[in-house]
C-alpha cells in the first residue's frame, strides 16, 4: 500500500467549480482535543480527551486560557501520533480573535513554520483544506491543523464581556470552549483515523443579515451554497452520505439551511447532522440555538464524527464548518454578516 | 514549453526544512495595485496602478475603504489579465484588522472560493506561497493572493482612533495604505512577470519584546530565522540573490536584522532591501521609521520588484515580508509581539 501510495504521485486534481481531489492519499492519522466544563457535561462529555478543571485553565486571562487550549490539543496530538514537533512540516491554526492571537500565542513555541488563518467558525475546514493540498502535494509528509474557540473571550471580542451580564436571545449559539488538532499524513496505516477524499472551498456568501445574535441565519446561506456545490462537483446526491454535517447552525440555522436546499431541489434531512447541536444537551443545558465557534466543530470531529467512521458506523461523510465573517467593528459600523463554509470529505479507512 | 509544464506533472519537492520547490511552474501572470494619497506622493508614487483622491476611497468609514482598497486591486488585475472572476479558482485574502473583515467585505462579490488568511504584515507571502502550493500542486490553474492595510484603520485597531492626535516615538512605522492583488498562473507566457521558484514558510520567532511602537525590532528575529532557513534549505549564499527584500522592518528593524544575522556569519548588507523604507522618502515625508503593513510589501512587489525583474535589472530575488502578531488586546494584557516572516524566491522570466 505504502508502495501504491508513492507511485500515484503527488498533486491534486482539481474537480467541478471548486473541489478538488488527492491525486496522492492524504489521512487523519490522529487527532485530540481539549475543551471546558460545559463542554465535559454535554453529550460529548466522555469522548472529549481532556476536560479542564474551570475555564481559566491555569492562565489569568481569557485569552491565554485559549491559548492554553490549542498548545494542550498540539501537544496531545502529537503525543499519540508518538511525533515530535520538529516531524511536523507546516501547522495550519487560526481562532476566531482579533489577529488571531490565541493560535499565534497557544502554537509558537512547537516551532514548527506557521500558516494562520481565518475562516470564522469554518476555519476547521479550511485548515484541513489546506493542509490537505500541502500533503497531497507533496509538500509536507505530516501537518498539524488546529483550531479553537473561547466561550469568554469570543463574548468579549464579538459581544460583551462577561461581567456585564447581558441577556441572549434564543437564537443566539454558545461559543464552545474547546480546541482539537488533527495530524494529516500521507503514509498508510491502519492506525489512522480516516481518509480525507476531497475538498470543496467555499464562496462567501452574504444575505444582509445584520443580527450578530443569529449567527445560524447568517450562515445558513453558505453552508448550503457549498453542500450544493460539493454535490455538484462530486456527481453525488446527498444519499452518497452518511452524514451531511454543518459546523454551528444551531437549531435556527439548521432550519433554514434544510429550507434553503429544498428551494434547490436537494433534500438532506435524512443526512443532516450539525455539530452545534450534539454537542450540547439543548433540552438540559442553557445554550440557546447551540455551540458556535472554531472550537466547536473541531471538538465535533475529533471527539465524534471520527469515531463513526473508525467503527464503520459511517462510511462517507461531508464535513462542512461554517463561518460567519463578522467583526465587533464591521457590527457597530452596520455592516451586513457575510457566512462562508469550508467542506471536506472523510472516508472510513477499512 | 507549454507541453513540458505539463509533462512536469504537479505537486511539490520539499527542500530542507521549511522550503519546497514548485514541481511545476508557478508564475505571477500579473498584478495591480492601489494606494493612498501619502503613497503616491513617495517614490514609488508614478509606478503604483491606481490612487485615490483622499484616503475614503468614497467610501464613509476607514474600515469600507481598506475594502475598497481590495476589491479596486482584484478588479485591476483581472482587468490587466483579461479575465473574468470565474476563471480564478481559489483567492487568497488577508488584511490587518480584527477577523480580517477587509478582506472578507473587499472580496466577496467577486464569488471566487475564499481562504481568509492571516499573517499580520508578512500575510502577502502566507498568500502567495499558498497561492503557489495550490497552482503547483495542480489543485487550480489561477489563483489571485490579495492583501492590504490602511493607516487609519490599523491606527484605530492597533493603538488610537486618529481623532485623538497621539505621538509616535521614531521607531513606530506608517502603516500603508495600500492594497496589492497577484494573479498566479501554471500557464506559460512570455507576459508573466516572474516566476515563483521556491517558498519558505516561517516558524513565529518571540524576542520577548513588547513595545507595538517599534514593531521593526519585533520582526527582525523572525526575519533572520527565515533568511537563514532559506539559505540553508536551498543551499544559497546571500549573493545568490539580486535583493534579500524584507516587507516592514523599517530603518530600526533593517539595522537589528543586519546585525543578527552576522551573529549567524550571514552578511546580508549589499543585497538587503526592505519596502518600508522604499516606498516612503523619510527625508521629505514625517513615516518615523517607514512603511508597514500587509500593504507594504504587496504594494511594493506589484509597482516596484516585478518591474525590476521584468526588465532583468534583478534576475532572482528573495521576497520576505514579515508580520508582528499582536492584537490589542494582547498588548493591553501585557503579551510580548512575537514576529512571523514567509519567504517568497522570484525569478526573472527571460
Amino acid at each position: 500500500m505504502g508502495q501504491q501510495n508513492k507511485k500515484a504521485g503527488t498533486g491534486g486534481v482539481s474537480v467541478g467549480s471548486q473541489s478538488f481531489v488527492p491525486a496522492r492519499s492524504v489521512y487523519i492519522r490522529t487527532s485530540a482535543c481539549v475543551a471546558g466544563t460545559k463542554e465535559g457535561e454535554g453529550p460529548l462529555g466522555d469522548r472529549i480527551d481532556m476536560i479542564g478543571k474551570d475555564d481559566l485553565f491555569g492562565c489569568k486571562t481569557w485569552e491565554e486560557a485559549e491559548s492554553t487550549l490549542q498548545k494542550e490539543a498540539v501537544t496531545l496530538a502529537l503525543g499519540k501520533a508518538g511525533m515530535k514537533a520538529e516531524e511536523i512540516r507546516y501547522l495550519f491554526a487560526g481562532d476566531l480573535l482579533g489577529q488571531s492571537t490565541a493560535s499565534s500565542f497557544g502554537t509558537a513555541s512547537f516551532g514548527i513554520p506557521h500558516m494562520g488563518v481565518y475562516g470564522a467558525c469554518s476555519t476547521c475546514g479550511e485548515t484541513l483544506g489546506l493542509g490537505t493540498m500541502a500533503v497531497s502535494g507533496g509538500m509536507a509528509e505530516d501537518v498539524i491543523c488546529v483550531t479553537s474557540s473561547h466561550f469568554a473571550s469570543a463574548e468579549k471580542e464579538f459581544r460583551y464581556p462577561l461581567a456585564y451580564g447581558n441577556q441572549r436571545p434564543p437564537s443566539a449559539t454558545w461559543t464552545v470552549t474547546g480546541s482539537a488538532a488533527f495530524i494529516l499524513t500521507s503514509e498508510v496505516s491502519k492506525r489512522n483515523r480516516a481518509r480525507i477524499t476531497g475538498v470543496t472551498n467555499g464562496k462567501i456568501v452574504d444575505y444582509g443579515i445584520k443580527d450578530s445574535l443569529n449567527m445560524g441565519a447568517c450562515m445558513a446561506p453558505a453552508a448550503c451554497d457549498l453542500i450544493a456545490a460539493n454535490l455538484q462537483d462530486f456527481g453525488r446526491k446527498p444519499e452518497d452520505y452518511d452524514k451531511i454535517i454543518t459546523g454551528d447552525l444551531g437549531l435556527v440555522g439548521q432550519r433554514a439551511l434544510l429550507d434553503l436546499l429544498k428551494e434547490k431541489n436537494i433534500d438532506i434531512e435524512a443526512q443532516h447532522m450539525d455539530c452545534g447541536i450534539e454537542i450540547y444537551d439543548s433540552n438540559v443545558q442553557d445554550v440557546g440555538s447551540g455551540g458556535s465557534g472554531c472550537g466547536c466543530s473541531a471538538v465535533t470531529l475529533s471527539a465524534y464524527i471520527l469515531k463513526m467512521l473508525e467503527d464503520g458506523t459511517w462510511k462517507r461523510v461531508l464535513f462542512v464548518p461554517t463561518g460567519a465573517l463578522l467583526s465587533k467593528t464591521s457590527f457597530n459600523e452596520g455592516m451586513t454578516v457575510p457566512g462562508v463554509a469550508h467542506g471536506v470529505v472523510l472516508e472510513a479507512i477499512a
